[in-house]
């Protein structure tokens, strides 16, 4: 943390904030300038927010130097994090896809759908039991029932399933028939859900929120890891700006950024991230090639009757392309393509 | 809703369109123009959504024209609804000026803040027992002993409370022992705690969203709405931009936006919405100015010792030139301050 | 300038980086802390960029203190700048409400207006002869013709006029026929027509960017003053985010924050900053209640009509009402309506 | 063109509606619906602005469906557009990297720089003469001397240059020296420099302003070509957004929406897109996996000494490496890379 004096800071005044520090069991570095005083701070920081020093007379400004997570940071464990999603690695060299339709509508829907997703190479099934829904009249998910197909359909086709917890009760049953918890965007901020993800036994999939910075996902991990769940995948969904040829622009750059801070795993959702079937194959190679351990990909056998999200969705023939080509540029990036478990 | 053909689509996947629509149960009307053609669409959506009507060959783009709340529509009811909170009317003629710290942290510290918001002429206390905190290493409140410090604060000073709920269970206590339920901006797309407010027997306040749009709001509110409890109050907090000098960008223009659509009250929080304590002054006056229902105000006796959000926090002296000023702005446009209830 | 070093840092690399500081000039301060060492620097910054240390092995992160702005600062001048606009005052006591249409249509049309705006007590006409068009085929202005009907409605009705230069040859034009010139928000960036404003001999009126931070407000402005010239008056007319509802997002935040840091006077432009002649007459309130020295807008006696942005433009008896209200709320903040210059 | 009807419209105020779109020369499509009415228009739009319709009284909304664009478009020239720039081809199957440094330094660093890039098998030369700096204390370039040394580099080793203008007089030089005229990022809306760029007979490199909408490039593409210079490469170089990690967000969803509409080809510039020396080899891997026609990266030999950013400049052995990942990844997706010119 360094503290900003202004340029016509009384030594009084310093000497307050110098003070004000030490009180709180941190240490002072005035720093004099040509022009203004700053003041470094170490230590280490208690329950009192440093930030207060703002509000000091003289004081320009306050710079947080340090951040607030541990857990999730590579400083504190070098190595990747491997997370096993129902015996599908997921972090490791290999890398997945995920695929399957926006919400589960039906047995044979969802039957249909991941005999696509397992024929093409996917190596996880994804759909929605629960769904968020900005309007209250939009279909909401089947709920349970869609929590029975999803296992139904994991035990016959070997996929193992991804699916959303939007409340406490909902996480009860996530974590009991799926294989690994979804939290959306929207929860990611959710922090009591955080927490209850936090003491599942179940590996976590944590959204980005849409106007979440890399500093608040991590931290939104760090709840969940802080709970004792060591098995969290980030995923890059897109965040919202002024750019309308996307409903959300997907931030490619936060992969790279998440592998330099952090050893967890981190997905991206090219579906929900550029909202447009036709950017979802390019925006897929676009993930691999820069480093994600895999994509999340919405498909549909029959995108144009789908209860939410028809016009992302892609057919299971277009998902079987994305995943040959995820897989050559693996390859260009010294990695492969994760084999999906076989069935039994 | 309009559908938008390429410029060299063919009769046979016009058609195709027309036919999908009257397959939904909706009307077509193409309309052929010197270069495409649209197809309007009406008629009561029902479950399916027509938006995959963009898979379609030869279709551009739809673009909605309805929108999906109802309950919170000016159409639905023209009139303004007022919200009584505790005894004080919110949304009627009257502004209301809200203060009150961050945090609950003590007893002591609670009264001293209370005390000056009375004397100011606040009518309304608000005070967090439940902190929603971006890092789990932060101070997340005192939880039910913080509501009690509140309801002990309402007895005493005869100023009614608004609090925050984050999940079911802090829901249930808030509302039994507050006046008004915040739903804080990271909860706004909480559908499930937005459905528990709306089952709720207390009126809702709730927060933007730092990244939703208006009808995001709206909608959000309609959640609360269709679950029959119709005393919501809106409030604007700031939304996340690129802008720096303060911590969200105030999005003031909400205000006459919500005015427009909506019969609901709105109000503005200047303390969030900046993150800086020197402007939230100035904001208040321009919220009051604009149109708003009144303003939600941090005040600590103490803010170099707050336990969080110092920065932005104001003495209760400053507080009470904020009443005075927005009394006098309210009258400009043709509205009083709105009575605090006397001490009984 | 604060280098905060990497955890694992190794002296050696400390001492790298200290000496390219001391290399550069500069004054190195290590600030070694319980988990990484942070340095200090301070002296005067010459042409090298110091951000370059970032490529240092073992850096984390360069954190800039100072700003690169000088002669726009409060610190380099604490009074308030009085900008004289034709003999009207603009960041006096008096407050300033400038009307006129987008475009100068023809001389009838820009006759009626300002003879609205007069009667109505505006003290100061806008009007584009020079229109920056997002599409080269839409109405782009009359150009010369444009600046001519200007002059002429000046002399006739004593109407000060702030009109807009795009490039080199129109910015002589303006500064020629106009009492001030407009640096449009597009060309806020503009550095070579930023230069040729501060060799003019006309007050600048400078626009904010779409996507501009204050910080380089600012410093487009010491662009300005650095040639010259000291009349510069800034202009916040809304910033571009995700939000919808207006069609740009008018920050009256950073009305207070140039306050606090510059001694320019700054108005602002509910017009174009939403984009919607409803939310005009509110936001030109806010704009007077948050302390800004004035507002400008669009007005057109024919809005339906008007050959560029009708759908914000609002008519001459809508403007005599924002004129009196302006005038309510300046009272309020201690503050009057500037006079208009008397007809002679 | 639509016009949403109010859903309490009276029918005269549709007739008004009806018959002021006639009156205009367009034709009226009214579409009665359930709620409310809708009116469809057709026809060409001339010099008014049928926006101006939403402020006849029982408006609700007027929703643009056509786009101003015509001759960058997809539908008005089917094939891909190739520019060949000093006889490298741009926008052919085969992809380019273009490399060199932000800024022209001097003989030496330029000659060293261009070795590498040509050694690596990079087909273009980049580097400023003209730099558009934030302050104006900044370093702004050699200006023509700068150009002299480009042109003597590209003869030394067959590197075709593209360099940026800034205006009217740096344009006419650039035109002259160089291959290729880049307008940059903040003149994407200086319309009189486009103006001048579409009547130079160079190529154009136009890159997107920071907030500019997929649209917004488009038209400014349409002025260039308005003028009668078809040689236009577009180019995204990231947006300005929340998001702190990267001191951009590469938006590259553009990539395919630009192909999907236009027949320009398009670039992806990684370094100015994050700003950040570490992100720029995985984003130029991810730029051509989605669909891009090559990259432009900022190389120097020596990035600590740099006089303008220097902490996103790579060194010429990353370039080699980024160069032999982009070829790789273009063999995925069915392209090559583009030969360099051969020494003569």
């Amino acid at each position: 943390m360094l503290v900003v004096m202004e340029a016509g800071a009384r030594p009084e005044e310093i000497e307050a904030v110098v003070r004000h520090i030490e009180r709180l069991g941190l240490k002072a570095h005035p720093i004099p300038g040509a022009h203004r005083t700053a003041i470094g701070i170490t230590g280490h920081q208690g329950k009192q927010d440093p930030f207060v020093i703002e509000n000091f007379p003289g004081v320009k400004e306050v710079i947080p130097v340090t951040h607030a997570y541990k857990l999730v940071s590579r400083e504190a464990k070098p190595d990747n994090t491997v997370v096993s999603v129902g015996g599908v690695d997921v972090g490791s060299n290999g890398i997945v896809v995920v695929g399957g339709p926006c919400a589960v509508e039906s047995l044979e829907q969802t039957r249909s759908i991941a005999e696509g997703i397992k024929r093409a190479g996917g190596q996880l099934f994804r759909g929605g039991a629960y769904k968020p829904r900005t309007s209250p009249y939009s279909f909401q998910g089947l709920g349970e029932r869609g929590l029975e197909i999803l296992a139904r359909v994991r035990e016959e086709f070997d996929l193992p399933v991804v699916t959303e917890a939007i409340d406490e009760e909902s996480l009860k049953l996530v974590a009991q028939y799926a294989d690994c918890i979804q939290i959306g965007a929207r929860n990611m901020q959710n922090f009591s859900l955080l927490r209850s993800a936090g003491k599942a036994k179940k590996p976590v999939l944590l959204k980005r929120g849409m106007s979440a910075t890399l500093e608040e996902l991590l931290l939104s991990a760090e709840y969940i890891m802080s709970e004792g769940n060591y098995n969290v995948i980030l995923c890059e969904r897109g965040v919202r700006t002024f750019a309308d040829h996307t409903r959300n622009t997907l931030d490619l750059s936060v992969v790279p950024a998440v592998k330099r801070i952090s050893h967890l795993p981190i997905l991206v959702d090219p579906s929900h991230g550029t909202g447009k079937r036709n950017k979802v194959a390019p925006m897929s190679r676009a993930s691999i090639a820069v480093g994600a351990d895999g994509v999340l990909i919405e498909v549909h056998h029959k995108p144009e009757e789908a209860l939410s999200d028809g016009p992302q969705a892609i057919l299971p023939e277009a998902f079987a392309q994305i995943v040959r080509e995820c897989d050559a540029i693996a390859q260009v990036v010294g990695r492969t393509l994760q084999p999906a478990l076989s069935l039994s």
